[in-house]
């Protein structure tokens, strides 16, 4: 066989890809063990059956041909238009491209920013697909640090320095944060906004959590003074609306922007199945409602777990403020993420992330996937505090 | 807004992309002008009602989460027995990555064996997303001129003088061939296997018409000695099943290359919607008999045509053997491709796309879509020819 390029063989940076866990987890519950699986940000539920009726009626109908690659005219519209209204900057059907999912969206917009080699900016820690996502742009992926003990969120200064020392052409942000929880505070994304100006960087915005806030305010880096020319921001219809597997998502920029991110569509995809597209179309129309009633059980599960994590000392919890996972400190336990999860698995039955699977930052914690049944969780938390305890007694 | 990366901007060479007519003719229709669109690959047809109920079936089962991103396991293990059966080239599963389309395919397979800057040849003429395709993966797109006289096939002698010239990693060719008709005799598949080695090229083999053959038989080059280890197949359920809008579509090559490839995915698509390759399944299970209710109206409109053809003396046609198009030769009229469309929409509201539109090689031709009802197409091909003799009489 010819040689493959350099750039796909490295997209794992050639070693483990810190999904070990789950892959086990996996394999154990399809062997019939009963593994309470915390892993992946996959609801509980499937996506609602009158969206299914809607994606039926639409294909029935006859929309199964090409669909406009930039996406069906009323759905752009019906991004942009709540986008006007949950951010206040005016956003017309041309700052939209709808794209095969949010990952696809985040893929693209490298593309479009990046020219081989440049170097692309990430918070660390992230989700799991980012510094693959950026090389497989043919761009290097530079980790910008921040610190547990300020809940992980970015600083000014780090970005700046990574910025400075790298020369990146971009930075890529997601609140609510996956894996952290966190909702970024105005102070964060002013800090975020200013380095981004100075360094004339491209901002990729990943909102995908944007309707599972259950403290503070989402809000978009896009509405701040001078973002919007520079700012392309990541949406889906995966969390917010229990649609994962329908790979439905979109970018958000300026006008220039979205007319070549059109051209590389054409090239890349060819578009979106225009019978899902008018499936979301109708998901988006029902409205809050629909978003409430997917988001409200993280909500809910959130506060059960915080007063599990908050009745014993050796677990504590980065104060979830969104999206759909927990991080949890497990330090005082003397165990790395990685040795705490597969103990827990092994002993347990219980599978979490190792903090490690989502970069060095997260290093000594675990996240928790708030995926399962209420009282299922709480007895999963209640044996991990207990086991958590365990290990920090023997450790001390 | 901060600078776009250059390989976004030149997607199209930053000049025309030869679409024209077809934008203007669709202009026209969407204005109550009776056009007859005789333009792109789009079947006359919507996807079969047993497909879509396939679908909604599988989506109304749970199947709405996020599938396995190599492809569901028995859509991949058909694939494979398919390729298997129809090549005699034992395939399995894990020689196969699920794609959201052909489009994906062709663009993940460039990704995987160009490095940025790497030439990439392809044969003129041309499916029209294959430079933007090369261009959005960082190579350098080399087109390997054909001649009208030998019919549009490809040279060994050409190919080679291009692959020494421009140092070319990868070479991608079509067959059946979309613009031409064309379906490659085992001597030219030879030439291309014979080049490929000598110059340990990848071979990117587009065969999404590998279902609509008339005459002759269709011959994947991955059955040639030595070839399957360098070949990477590109199939899609869009024009055998007439399912263009579902985005459904396969890469077929060695394990070691697909294995990559579904890193590649990770990062750029995240999977195919479940429901969707349960629906593909679904439709590839019933064998050929929907294979061949979907192809037949081609086969019968291609010899409707070559028959109104015969009957004039002032076009003449690159004698189709496959896929659901003709390429004729308008020459004797002194026109160029893109002339002679413009006017034949002009007059006779007849849109056909310009030779010039898929390279080169195909200047002084048009390409007709044989995508409309039997009468309404000899009509418009009486037409047509009606049209360039009048032409060719005012020019002589």
């Amino acid at each position: 066989m010819p040689q493959l390029s350099t750039r796909i063989t490295t997209l794992n940076e050639g070693g483990s890809d810190g999904w070990e866990v789950f892959y086990r987890a996996r394999k154990m519950a399809a062997a019939g063990q009963p593994v309470t699986e915390l892993t992946i940000g996959e609801h509980d539920i499937g996506t609602d059956a009158s969206i299914l009726q809607a994606i039926h009626a639409s294909a029935s109908g006859g929309h199964t041909g090409y669909a406009m690659v930039p996406g069906v005219a009323e759905l752009r519209q019906a991004v942009a238009d709540r986008i006007t209204a949950r951010t206040g900057v005016p956003t017309g059907p041309e700052n939209v491209l709808i794209t095969p999912g949010g990952q696809a969206a985040l893929f693209a917009a490298h593309v479009a920013v990046l020219s081989p080699g440049d170097a692309a900016l990430y918070i660390d820690p992230y989700y799991a697909t980012y510094p693959g996502t950026i090389r497989a742009a043919s761009g290097r992926a530079v980790p910008v640090p921040t610190e547990a003990d300020r809940a992980f969120l970015p600083q000014g200064a780090a970005i700046r320095a990574a910025a400075a020392e790298s020369g990146a052409k971009s930075l890529l942000v997601n609140t609510p944060n996956n894996p952290t929880g966190m909702v970024y505070p105005i102070e964060t994304l002013e800090e975020i906004a200013t380095a981004t100006i100075d360094h004339d960087l491209w901002l990729i915005s990943d909102e995908v959590y944007d309707t599972q806030v259950w403290q503070g305010e989402h809000i978009s880096p896009r509405t701040l003074p001078g973002m919007a020319e520079r700012t392309l921001v990541v949406g889906s219809m995966s969390k917010s609306h229990a649609m994962t597997g329908s790979r439905a998502g979109w970018l958000v920029g300026p006008t220039d922007a979205i007319d070549r991110l059109i051209d590389l569509a054409t090239s890349t995809t060819y578009g979106v199945p225009g019978y899902i597209q008018d499936g979301a179309l109708f998901a988006l129309n029902q409205g809050p409602d629909l978003e409430d009633k997917i988001s409200t059980p993280f909500r809910r599960r959130r506060d059960l777990a915080l007063k599990v994590i908050a009745e014993q000392n050796t677990v504590t919890a980065i104060p979830a403020q969104g999206a759909m996972y927990l991080m949890l400190d497990i330090r005082a336990t003397g165990l790395s993420g990685r040795d705490f999860a597969e103990a827990l698995l092994d002993e347990h039955l219980i599978a979490v992330m190792p903090g490690e699977s989502f970069g060095k930052s997260a290093a000594g914690h675990v996240r928790v996937a708030l995926t399962v049944a209420d009282d299922r969780l709480v007895e999963a938390l209640k044996t991990l505090c207990a086991f958590a305890d365990n290990k920090a007694r023997a450790d001390a």
